[in-house]
């Protein structure tokens, strides 16, 4: 292809006279002397509302007689989120299968009831599921069955089953003789309400009216989840567990069992978790969950029958495997090679980190309700095992139930509108106000201050206290150096401040980065250092 | 607010049993016996295709004679966006002033050359402008100048100037007697190309046909930027500079000067920036590029006379805002506080964090162009100054110029192409292809073998080689220990690879968490610190 004539001249004389130049760049002031520094713009001062561009396209008379200078770019990556929209589309309409969807990812058990659930943030599932699996034998005294908590989005899954040989999350660490002996202890892993794989969530029915709860369906807790877990406990006869295990989001609820039902588990594990969420991690699901609300498909919650906004799905997938593994790790798997340094690099994924994303999305997009993804994330904000939050939630509990006894939801309806942005909205609450510039002129101060908190780090007093119903529970607490998502200083807290509670039987690991640069995937992964530590743990 | 009768009816029978239990919720295994436990369900296994909800809304008769089990929520998160595309569509309409946006963020002095300027992979620019600013004043010799490179998305307004009195970003660092002493000095800072700021860039016209660049920009790198700004040098018949000085992506650009042009700098100063990105960093930036490329109003980047992709731009930023300051001051500024504790939570922004992160969004999504930000994003993400690198794109440029000048930009054109997704994204290209599984089968090998390879850890040699050019020349190096963006081994990277290729004149400094919890903002504000040793520095 050839360029515009006049261009081509003019490229010509400007090219001849740049390649004296060496080729590496070592040229010298005097050099470049033809191009034009055109003196009625030089030192010129240009008026705040005219851009400059504007004003040198008046000064030099518009070419038409060609194309552009350059190409217009391809976007092969939106290309391929069209096209799954159309077949998407295609499908939704010669599916005869109605529009109820489907993420369940295999066999299951189902626990059932029809008594009302009330939620801690006032609303209510009149009747609810629980999708769950087993392994290993239930002995007849009840007393080997141990609770595996999941993360945001596995399932029930956690290892394979005769109804379902697909490996499971958690494969290598429960069987006979491994991490979670199956042939000592009966392991339930259940689906969280709220999600999507059997268990009641957004993409449930609605009894009271017969439609889908879309975002219909209320605010969740972690305490939530444990409690409805604790239901399916009931209806198995479980009295107490010999074990609450979990990481990640796991590894909170694993928590909050043994702080909701303290007489009803033996020991704690809890790996890659943390006692309350901090501002770095409600920040990176703040952006995931934002991105999916920001796809159209996703239509404020009411896409089920339509096409899914698996765009944004995809993109907050990408955002979270950000979080879930390293910069150290990536370094060394991906460094900065391109996906085909053959080709001239794209706006669209070209490095192989990119792609890694990419896939990583890909695989994830349609497999996991976005509903769920929004209510089990805000979830993990929310959770805080702090005296004063579990005081205010066991406050609002029992003013729903009397709310509810005396045949009033008033409360609960109120509670479920949701919050408009402040005027102000990043303006600092507690003390005085100050400016965001007075707040940086005390900047360095407050650093020294909280560096020095951090040598001399003890845990609040709130949490502590929060953690007292846990100072006779064997507790094994778990975290990885490298984890960017929980960090390690969160897993040292959990230990500090149930030692600080009174418990002696606290056992604390932190794997270093020479240990594993897995960040928080750790979990999944690391056999050896996790699945060891926790089998000690058990014996 | 009253429930629907029956419900109303249920709930009460239930509640009154729940409130038989403690608040607290130590039920005993023999409580919650009234929940039904379906005998129909228990222990069954749930076939693959068929959703359990599904199954129990055949058995449950649907109850229609009420409204949902609790209320849809409100999203004022997205109802301000949608207000937003209102507003500016109402304004597009309404506007006579044409197509052309105006980022411009303040009255500039302009460069504008006519000669044709080679990127480095391939595109072309008939012609271009740098809009840039000065303080102080130029010596007779010329010898004074310091060349301020700027971040992503700040502009040449690094400090107020008679013409434009609004506060620069560095205000506090330039001045007399000040870090930048424009006593001493005549600091220069550019817009860059490819920015938004009067400098020519994708929302400027391409003279070839008069039409707005858009994602007709070509692909740009770091060297083809700080290459333009030596154009004004020459303009200003500026032979040599005092010194290069930059922070975070100028500290990529005051690098990348020496190493193009070492005998025309004099001092090398790079803060918070690096040698060479890494996958991390990529990471970041590909999140925010592809949630900008999935607004619809995007369009490919011809959005310009239309409605901006405003929502795209917030949330992009609102990505790049969590990599700019560290976990543990979010944790002592925003803590666990909600904007408002007094409301239920929400799906839309309710932490303080998350209300911080919209204010930050809200701030920039109008006052840079989308465009830019691809641009300049990509550009961070090609940055490399390994000496193989150096030499592939030395090699593409004379290639170009010969094309050039035989009057074919065939080569050019086709080097414009974009890339296509590979079918296995995420293969390792070099040795031999292992599995994912393989993979993480040798993961704590690998762990142990990255980990020692930390401890002593030496740049590889490619980086010493590419950084060679910069062996005679003063050179401060900066880092900050709480920077995720860039992080601190990034800059011992690049102050070993300067003394490993024999520089004896480095000084490298790191600032510790102590010192700053700001992390890579660090720059922004520390005039101690920062400011302190860039002052010792050029003196």
């Amino acid at each position: 292809m050839k360029p515009p004539q006049h261009i081509a001249a003019s490229l010509r004389r400007h090219a001849s006279a740049a390649l004296s130049h060496p080729p590496a760049g070592r040229v010298s002031g005097t050099s470049c002397r033809n191009g034009t520094y055109a003196a009625t713009t030089a030192f010129s001062t240009t008026p705040t509302p005219t851009p400059t561009t504007r004003r040198h396209i008046h000064t030099h008379p518009v070419r038409r007689n060609g194309g552009a200078s350059n190409p217009a770019m391809a976007f092969p990556c939106l290309d391929a989120l069209e096209t799954r929209s159309a077949t998407l589309k295609d499908k939704v309409r010669s599916d005869s299968s109605g529009p109820e969807p489907s993420y369940t990812a295999g066999a299951t058990q189902t626990f059932h009831t029809d008594e009302p659930f009330l939620l801690d943030w006032g609303g209510v599932l009149p009747q609810f599921d629980i999708a769950y699996e087993t392994w290993g034998t239930l002995n007849a005294a009840k007393s080997n069955a141990i609770l595996l908590h999941t993360g945001l989005s596995a399932s029930s899954h956690a290892h394979s089953t005769p109804e379902n040989p697909q490996h499971g999350w958690w494969e290598r660490f429960i069987g006979p003789g491994l991490s979670l002996d199956t042939d000592k202890y009966h392991v339930i892993c259940t689906n969280v309400i709220g999600g999507c794989y059997g268990s009641t969530g957004p993409s449930s029915v609605d009894p009271a009216d017969g439609q889908l709860y879309a975002t219909r369906f209320p605010i969740l807790t972690m305490d939530d989840m444990v409690r409805a877990q604790f239901r399916l406990l009931d209806g198995l006869g479980i009295q107490k567990l010999y074990a609450s295990v979990g990481s990640s989001m796991g590894g909170m609820q694993s928590l909050a069992a043994g702080v909701l039902f303290p007489d009803r588990v033996g020991r704690i594990v809890s790996i890659s978790g943390c006692a309350r969420s901090h501002p770095y991690s409600i920040a990176m699901r703040h952006t995931q969950r934002q991105v999916l609300m920001m796809d159209p498909n996703w239509n404020r919650g009411f896409y089920y029958g339509g096409v899914p906004p698996h765009a944004g799905m995809k993109l907050a997938r990408e955002i979270a495997t950000v979080t879930y593994r390293s910069g150290p790790e990536w370094e060394q798997r991906f460094a900065r090679r391109r996906a085909d340094a053959s080709k001239p690099p794209a706006l669209c994924p070209d490095f192989l980190i990119e792609t890694y994303l990419d896939h990583a999305g890909e695989k994830f997009c349609l497999t996991y309700d976005p509903n769920s993804l929004l209510y089990v994330s805000k979830a993990m904000d929310l959770f805080d095992l702090g005296l004063e939050n579990q005081r205010a939630a066991a406050a609002r509990r029992a003013e729903h139930q009397r709310s509810l006894r005396d045949g009033v939801v008033a409360a609960a309806t109120d509670m479920s509108c949701s919050l408009t942005l402040p005027d102000q909205p990043y303006e600092e609450q507690d003390g005085a106000a100050v400016s965001e510039e007075e707040y940086l002129e005390n900047a360095a101060d407050v650093a020294r201050a909280e560096a020095q908190a951090q040598t001399s780090y003890r845990p609040p007093q709130d949490l502590i206290a929060g953690l007292a119903a846990l100072r006779d529970h064997p507790a094994l607490i778990m975290g990885v150096a490298s984890d960017i998502l929980f960090p390690a200083w969160q897993q040292r807290e959990i230990a500090e401040s149930l030692r600080l509670a009174g418990n002696r039987n606290v056992a604390h690991y932190e794997l270093s980065e020479e240990q594993s640069l897995f960040g928080h995937d750790t979990f999944l992964l690391d056999v050896q250092n996790v699945g060891g530590a926790l089998k000690n743990f058990l014996q």
